[in-house]
């Protein structure tokens, strides 16, 4: 039996398998450190469609595909979509899959949402719900800069605490199928709000969430720090890492040998000029698919925490006032 | 064992319970003539804050807090939160699940998210992932126009084929606690485009997706229409239910006497001026909390298919020139 774990954990016992993934980049993203590992990085952040939406969708669309391809599986063999994106109403998505033709559960958790994504799956496939589930999450540059700050051409100054949106879709296979890396358990997130109002400073917003999940995690699993060989958490950028580093201190709790965040490893900062780091639901996602899996299917890594994170506003909330809460999910991949 | 059925159904082997439900309404919806079933049907739309935004958090906690209190229970005895509304970001569910400190789904499927939310959360009852689950939902006429369409006071005349965005929200509290609902099944939705372009045209970009999915739940099931007592949609309203009996006659389904739409039952067409009917994630929720659910229980009824139905576009999207695709997830509740 799959058991629930402490207070908001679940361990799955007979663990989903993370068959394959897809990931799929821009330009900006292919110049970077991480820029070897994609199955794709465009020259064309259009590729080849007349809006941004279309082109996250697009982008979504194919990251599935070469998830499918990747492990030789065919669309209608594959039971649930679970999806998400930054965009209102998660217009990404539904361009994305619409094609697809297969049905689908849209989300929304902000750039947490590859972790929501990815514990959805495994819980469906654990359940034997689905055999074959693919969890799909995207982010662009040109349609977030759109929905959240200025028009592109307005070309203003950003903050040094301000992140840069990954142009990227990251796809993933959950399923039965045996492969290298397995989730073994879940932590899902509570909704943790400090009171600040930055949104240009997301890192800070969503540091508490992690460290809450964190600890969460840790303590619903029996763990310590060093059970995991990375903690992973999505895109808390250089500003949001040392706050976390600060939290976690003070619970007694020093992950700084063992932590990675994938806003900081997507980008080289001193080139790239992205400032705080990458982030977007994509960032997490693209540097799950190409960089991290890998190290867990060798076995170089033996397991990891994955934890997505997620500031969750809209440009209508954070006009009004409203403060900027967190929220992460905790996902673990171990190496079989 | 659970057993997937069909290509997109999941059967449960013990069913889990609607345990309890609570409602929340606005002003219009009080007057209508389901008025008299609302727990709460507020004078005040703003219900005590100072934006719409607000004020639909404030409803989906509220209709999450009567919920647990009709069926005696404490937030910390709920292991986990799926919800959703139609705001970018959803930010309505953020703002009402942040105070609950639950571990939070957030979903987006349009207004078919009330059964987007039910639908997993059944899923997770049923897999042993926690015992009391909460599924809630909610729209608001304030931020849904502000949102979707014109500035209220600019008193835009709307076609009759538009629909009024109901000022509500529903909340249901699933789990193992026995009830006299249970969820027996769920039949996840497909993207369906006919390629229609009209967003102030709802009914009739839903109405494909309502007719696949009502069609791939009995095909799953290995029903026939008269095996349900009512099927019941979302929000297709005057227009979309006599497109959705075409579509469903062509394959030679009748399902003119018991079908029922929750957007035609909420107002009263001729005195409230509502056009082709209520709509948003709140109008089924509301119904199925406050008038669906009583039938169930009395046993007036004894088993439904419950259907919300979504348009999946934004502001954005339809700006872009791009059609409105629809979804539809079912919900088979029983009389037990």
């Amino acid at each position: 039996m799959n058991a629930m774990k402490g207070t908001q954990s679940i361990a799955f016992s007979e663990s989903p398998y993370l068959v394959s993934a897809g990931s799929v980049a821009g330009k900006k993203e292919g110049e970077g450190p991480l820029g070897k590992y994609f199955d794709i990085a465009s020259e064309d952040d259009l590729f080849g469609e007349k809006t941004w939406e279309l082109a996250e969708g697009t982008m979504q669309k194919l990251a599935c595909k070469l998830a499918l391809k990747n492990a030789g599986v065919q669309p209608e063999e594959v039971r649930y979509l679970f999806g998400g994106d930054l965009l209102r109403q998660g217009i990404a998505t539904s361009m994305g899959a619409e094609e697809l033709q297969i049905p689908v559960f849209g989300l929304f958790g902000a750039c947490s949402t590859s972790g929501e994504a990815l514990a959805l799956a495994a819980m469906t496939v654990a359940a034997g719900y689905g055999d074959l589930v693919l969890a799909a999450t995207s982010s662009h540059f040109g349609s977030a800069e759109k929905e959240f700050r200025f028009p592109l051409g307005y070309a203003n100054q950003r903050p040094l605490s301000s992140t840069w949106t990954v142009t990227g879709s990251g796809a993933f296979l959950v399923g039965k199928k045996k492969s290298r890396v397995r989730i073994s358990g879940v932590t899902i997130g509570k909704i943790v709000d400090y009171g600040l109002k930055d949104s240009q400073n997301m890192g800070a917003c969503m540091a508490p969430a992690a460290c809450d999940t964190i600890l969460q995690n840790l303590m619903d699993f029996g763990r310590g720090e060093k059970d995991y060989d990375r903690i992973i958490t999505g895109d808390l950028g250089y500003v949001g890492q040392s706050i976390l580093f600060d939290l976690l201190r003070k619970k007694g709790l020093d992950i700084k040998e063992n932590h990675m965040d994938c806003g900081m490893t997507i980008f080289d900062q001193q080139t790239q000029h992205t400032n705080s780091g990458g982030s977007g639901c994509g960032c997490a996602a693209i540097t799950l698919a190409a960089y991290i899996m890998p190290q867990l299917i060798s076995g170089e890594w033996k397991r990891i925490l994955f934890v997505p994170t997620g500031a969750l506003m809209s440009t209508v909330s954070f006009n009004e006032g409203e403060s900027v809460p967190g929220i992460a999910h905790g996902i673990v991949l171990e190496h079989c």
